[in-house]
């Protein structure tokens, strides 16, 4: 057990990822520079074997302690990167996609599921997987999220991008209201209903796992100018407006729709904790511009905590030992932050 | 005269705009900070008392000079502001529309255009305008931009938002394929055809104006992840990438479609010189993020070179002498500098 705001909070775990990709890497780069970047405690969950191999053939100073459940992580982790056996044989072929290691990949993330929903983990990080490998290995859903989703009986979900707060400037919190849909399918998709529920289940998450009190909201507009009250399309004023109405008569402090070009500099960042964005792009785009490195993406809505790095596996890279942690370790930050505040309102 | 890049060039002028906004201010502001900032010469076409009568209200030591012609300027400049008399009278009214002042607006812009047209202005920089206004006084073109094509014979042109590059971080500059429509009209609109017209405009503008041997251009993608090989959505594969095949097969160094989410962080801007955008937000986004302050809009494809603060008239502040100059002075200097490369482009 570790602390974090004076409540005993469990290790994070980590799922193996594309084995592949550059999760191995990630991983023992954030342990390597744990003192230095403050990382929180994690076990990973991989083959042991696949991780001794990788730090080996890389030359890095990575002890890799097998442990017997997540409760050993915490006294392992300042000598050795724990590692909770996934339960199958994983070879380090790193940029190489096998797609009968689907099952490993899976096992992994199941295996997190299950000590997050238990409470032996604090929360699940995802390491990226390779959603065509997947597939064709016979993985049944769109990928993490919707997986998770299901796993954890979640009726609703939603994904967040954030990065965090620097000197210099505001962070952002940035909700596409629909992810994995063409623009036109995006607009078509866009109603009151589902944008209520959105904003519902940002509130209370910003309440329960981000410590607001009174979380500030802002739903971005559709149209150029948020429509310019009706003169650039309607959808503003019929479908986005009407959500604000109702989410302020629930007593949430939402505000807009407001236009997306004027919503993401670091001032008028200052002005909100999260923003309800209307499309993919327009959530995205200002998240990788203010800060490509630190973004990571959050679900919304699960009853574990999930959080993961805003990049893919890499498998162009994989094994180079170039791939850089900044990713992985701040989205360990944010699920351990997110641990103990859920922990502290939980306990309130 | 004033010398920039070797050549001599004409002054810049500047038009009047909204008188109710804060035109008046942010030329005078950038008329007392000539020295500190380098603001290159202009001359601004307005009716000298009412701008005598600013100067007097605010309290600045700002002279008025009223010039009989643009020539004039050069010699002006370092004492006072030089004044083309628009030939109207116009009061100091500040916060105040008044429709009765629309043909006021138009003979500014009008003048402005036949300086920039005989060459006697090096460019022309526009003040913000109020578009209902000048509606309501009769005004029959949509906006600024339309006005100028208009009135000087351009069967082409296109928006460019830009953001000059810092000590810190390339800028940007950003195109959007289509303006003032609704997202759902926008994605309706996109053609090929358009895209081509527009990247043939964009790639001789910055060769012409500035002063790239072989501008690098990138497309950005319509869908989520330029539509994931077609998985969401056909537009980026049926429209966009012909359109990008079409201009390399004229020569042009065209790339794309590209993501629109990992398209503008500062890594990936110092791989292009301009992006042509799907649509409003997608460009206008990322601009006002990186650079709220400092944005200046581009006319592109007219015969005369035409900026313009990133700003609106901002009637709700004026008067109290709080409006800021810095994205009025960073359009003049870009218009100065498009100038001077346009002046040893034709003169190669």
């Amino acid at each position: 057990m570790s602390e974090a705001g004076g409540l005993p909070i469990a290790p994070l775990c980590v799922s193996m990822g594309e084995p592949g990709g550059i999760g191995a890497e990630i991983m023992m780069q954030s342990w390597l520079q744990r003192e230095v970047e403050a990382v929180p405690a994690f076990l990973a969950i991989d083959d042991p074997a696949r991780l001794r191999a990788a730090a080996q053939d890389l030359g890095w100073p990575v002890p890799v302690a097998e442990i017997g459940g997540a409760a050993e992580a915490a006294s392992v982790w300042p000598r050795a990167l724990p590692v909770l056996p996934v339960g199958h044989r994983v070879p380090w072929q790193p940029g190489h996609g096998d797609p009968g290691l689907a099952g490993a990949v899976v096992a992994a993330l199941q295996r997190g599921v299950d000590l997050a929903m238990a409470g032996a983990a604090a929360a699940l990080v995802t390491n990226p997987i390779n959603k065509k490998l997947l597939y064709d290995g016979g993985f049944g859903f769109p990928g993490h999220t919707e997986y998770l989703a299901d796993r954890t009986g979640a009726p609703h979900h939603a994904m967040m991008l954030a990065v965090p707060d620097t000197a210099e400037a505001p962070g952002l919190r940035a909700i596409p209201a629909t992810i994995h849909l063409s623009l036109k399918d995006a607009i078509r998709q866009l109603s009151t209903d589902h944008l209520v529920i959105q904003g519902r289940l940002i509130d209370r998450s910003l309440r329960r796992d981000f410590g607001l009190d009174r979380p500030r909201l802002v739903l971005s507009g559709l149209n150029p100018h948020a429509g310019e009250e009706g003169a650039l399309g309607l959808e503003d004023r019929e479908i986005v407006h009407p959500a604000v109405e109702r989410l302020r008569d629930e007593g949430i402090d939402a505000r807009g729709p407001l236009p997306g070009d004027t919503l993401f500099h670091a001032r008028a960042r200052a002005g909100y904790d999260a923003a309800l964005c209307m499309y993919h792009d327009q959530a995205l785009i200002p998240v990788k511009t203010i800060d490509f490195d630190r973004g990571v993406n959050v679900t919304l809505g699960l009853p574990i905590i999930r959080t993961s790095p805003d990049h893919g596996t890499a498998m162009d890279i994989a094994g180079r030992g170039v791939a850089r942690p900044v990713s992985l370790i701040a989205a360990l930050r944010m699920a351990a932050e997110m641990a103990a505040c859920r922990a502290a309102a939980d306990a309130a």
